[in-house]
């Protein structure tokens, strides 16, 4: 079968590939939606994960089951269904502890093209159908849907770990698709002020769209400036860290109030360590928590998320400002992301 | 000054008292929104705290300051203000151990038309005005406003004691003020589907305009039985109790999933006991918690839920259906409550 | 092979049965300890379950591995394991939802001795393995052992459903084996002053070493009145309900502060309902949370509890007064189980 | 009266200042027993908290009641009471959000001896009598009682931060009075193994007896690496810091197993920043989260572990290594806290 691949760093092509086995608790998938992930080119331009070859890439899929292991028991050739990203091992003592996507070791819940062939290819491959699929709702939107593998459970998760309560006014600093969806996230967990820290017009629009209140521009100077000047100087509840870099975590706990917390998502692509300053910390005392975390994935999370979409909750669809047809489009759509025009959200295949 | 009182259980009317005397901590205000609630009505002819002599009724209001204690720090005569219907002692250890609204001994962070005179009357006291008022935003409408002192807090509060998460199933049991808050609450909170259970038509109307995406009404059978129909007798993941009496948790349990959790902030006037199914509650061990709790009250409570109103995300204005104006408005507003015409959610009183 | 059945209600005996099949996932094993259970009686003799044919009983027991399916990772043959009496399917969504002992239905995690053959039998069945057996430590003690399957993880579910807080005050009704280990859990979780209800003396003597700081015998009055009038009538901050029947419940909220917590482990095998007592409920609004849930059974909670007793934080082994030797031995503990002689708290049959 | 101060930074001596003057709301008291701690030292000698001019000493108290304002309830003289070093304004939205510790800014619930008059004196000012005094039970022995204002709920936050559950496997790092509870307070916390990280003999004979299962001594090689060892490179579910410097984070970091926690109570006297180990950490995505804070204050707080230490939970007089006697005492105690001789845990003044 056929799949686009990275080769090596800074290398990607189309490759041939033997079709996955299906294990007996496994299904074999044919893509019907794929959507390339900032990830995707982090681990092929950056070498984020370190070498790989031939290894087929893409983790965010809305597939077809053609077929399944004999200990399956929900699934069937034919359904439609919801892929996330991380695709756990559910019997581990990690998942029994509450953190599956670190099933086998820490990040090990993500398997698609971390170390395993992803999805852009004529089949993939996923372990534990039951444990990590769901059906897909028959009138969803497929852009909106395949918003549902990556997007919409790290911009949530981001809220998640920053524990929004009714009435907090919360920072969400970077509004790409992830912090997009943190955004809406926010705004429907509870959150009062928005302040959304980002600059693309066509995020900034689709930020005010999704509940931001107030769009901060780091053009402008220094973000934790600009918010505590906003905030009498008092800070902000919760801070959702969903871009930047490892300095944002000194801004992000300046503006903080004591006994806030942080929500990071975004994955640190560089960099030795994080510096968290020491007085603004309250020199260790200052109840400002530091949390950061991978998706939970799996079926329940997947079920729970779409219904969040059939409910008018959430409006994912309109982060898609670009949509390819065929797998050969992936490659087209990858660029795409690698090169960032301005006026990119999110790509999407549909197959 | 002049008061509607309580003058003992089922009889009301216009009194004569002292103005209140403001203590070292204290403020004194005069009211210039007030509403009746149903527990007004509960009080005075249900006879629901046992006998009250002479007591004046009211616990929902906007005010003015126009005096303040030596020892108050952020309020001064003159300033508008949110008056929450629970006004906790902060110092006390049941506020220190998280439950405020218990201070004292329990529920007896409640105090007005309780066990003090309440704010329908020319002026009114508050205790602890650092620790119990909220200054009121510039451009908030009164009639919104109004409703941050019991209608809003005690339906969100039910949407928290249920502890609605991302993608939760939620039924509201009650569309009156109060379960129309909890109905928009539990939007905002992240459920997805929301069954709000009434009948009045405009309470229809209104619940499905702040996010109810399904109403039950009872008199199409059994809300149990209609909700496991409608969930392929799943159940649901969290139900909120604002309405119905005693008979209404075993409906409840009934119709939740395993692991699920029920919000009461329904105030329960009569009978014994509530009777919880035994087997429906699987046999003790199925992890179907019963909670219920009075409304937290307080100063950060009303900042924080205020700015839900600043920033669009709750319009609890849509519920006033009537209002009147003058202090003397108040008798027919509470006799409205009383006789609960059908077009009738919420009245409100401007001074 | 040999089994000790449940006939039917009412009726127990040897039966002959096929040795279970082992799938891919699971494990055959032949028990080295087993211990007979209280619920093992109602399942006979009230039968709480409902009428059941032939079934083997027993879901207590210490194991050797004698064969494992293909896809099992971690144990082999030799292998000597704790099995939980909860054997959860790890990947549904109830385990996903953080409730495995409600996979698949409510309870239906408990599957030993309730719809599939217990662990009195020659050989048995667990489904799972990687995800429901752990090793045993070397040196532990086979007595002490065997508490983790059912005892240990029980009555510290009591201490967790009641979330036991450094210096609470709190009662623990019931001081069989599960109520022992609740009031030792709870002395290992951080309570000051625990109120143990009980009359037995060997029940009582013990539950002073694992941790007690008072015994209060029905004998004298009304539990809620004693636990009133030793705490000035301020009630404690959690119950841990382990014994007695549905009328415990409102005893438990009786004497309960307003924001405690009650934590039910006990089996409620008759009535239709509980009765909560609606006045001293805070009439639906006292922050008295009521709790009750299966312990958590699986391979991490059973290695976890292991360590407790490795670490000499627990000392289980203290409670296991008879002990019997021979698979043939299980009949007499049963029996021992059912008449509940004075001197017994919990028989053990070692093979 | 006379104090003892710190003149300046680097400079200590004796004082005659006027009597602190009593508030409606405040007492004033004499101590009965005063303990100097490690902050003190900060405090004057590495000029923590900037310079301070006479500015009397210490935080750690016993006091008798010799004066009370008018609107306290609780108190009167003769009372003889226990004074946690954090004082907080009780009725402070900071307060009212679950962190009175920092009512009135970050760490602003700390006054004694950071910026207003200490303990060291023949009188003593404490704001909110009701809310932060709590009655010495008649039979404690002072030097118990005396660890109570701070070693013991400081050392018992960090169990807290670090959230330790039954069978938690977990470090603390730092073994001085503060570290030893953190290991008391693991043990009666439902931790399995403690590895309590340390070096003198006194301490370590104590952390055993306290609870500590295994004791790392960093001349043995990196802690983190040791530790790694001693788990099969597994790491840890919780880590407390009660000790080390601003590097010992990123050994906390390395140390935990994806999903744990870190709580940290120790002061971070010097340095810019923290330093996160990036990949260590998870690229920001291992759900190992970040802890610190002051320890709450208050009188249900002193209540509530006061009452651990008359239940036998907790033995804190063992920490107690040396005694002086009279208001005189405290020079010499504090200069032995200064220099740290190898047989010094805690010392304690009796007046």
């Amino acid at each position: 079968m056929k799949g686009y691949a990275m080769l090596g760093i800074g290398k990607t092509g189309w490759i041939e590939k033997e079709r996955p086995v299906c294990g007996p608790l496994d299904a074999i998938l044919r893509p019907i939606a794929i959507a390339p992930c900032t990830s995707d080119v982090h681990t092929v331009w950056a070498g984020a994960l370190g070498e790989r070859k031939d290894m087929i890439l893409g983790h965010e899929s809305i597939g077809e089951v053609v077929e399944v292991g004999e200990l399956v028991r929900d699934f069937k050739p034919g359904d439609k269904v919801i892929v996330p990203a991380i695709t756990p091992d559910w019997n581990t003592t990690e998942a029994q502890n509450g953190y599956s996507m670190h099933s086998g070791g820490m990040l090990a819940g993500w398997k698609f093209s971390n170390f395993k062939d992803g999805v852009f290819a004529e089949f993939y491959h996923v372990n534990d159908a039951d444990g990590n699929l769901a059906l897909l709702p028959a009138d969803m939107d497929l852009r909106a849907a395949c918003m549902l593998c990556d997007m919409i459970p790290t911009g949530l998760h981001g809220v998640e770990l920053a524990d929004v309560q009714f009435g907090d006014e919360v920072v969400v600093i970077g509004i790409g698709p992830v912090g997009l969806m943190s955004v809406a996230g926010a705004a429907i967990r509870g959150a009062s002020k928005i302040y959304a820290v980002g600059s693309r017009p066509n995020c900034v629009e689709l930020a005010k769209e999704y509940g931001a209140t107030e769009i901060i521009n780091y053009r402008n100077g220094a973000i934790d400036e600009q918010i505590l000047k906003l905030t009498d100087r008092h800070g902000v509840d919760k801070v959702i860290i969903a871009g930047g870099d490892n300095s944002t975590f000194a801004e992000a706990v300046r503006m903080l109030k004591p006994g806030g917390k942080i929500g990071n998502v975004n994955y640190l692509g560089e960099g030795e360590s994080i510096a968290i300053p020491r007085v603004d910390w309250g020199v260790g005392m200052g109840h400002k928590s530091i949390n950061g975390g991978l998706m939970p994935g799996g079926r329940l999370r997947m079920e729970k998320l779409a219904s969040l979409i059939s409910t008018g909750r959430l409006h994912p669809e309109k982060m898609v400002t670009h949509e390819f047809h065929g797998l050969e489009g992936v490659e087209q759509a990858l660029m795409l992301m690698k090169e960032k025009p301005r006026d990119l959200i999110k790509p999407i295949v549909l197959l």
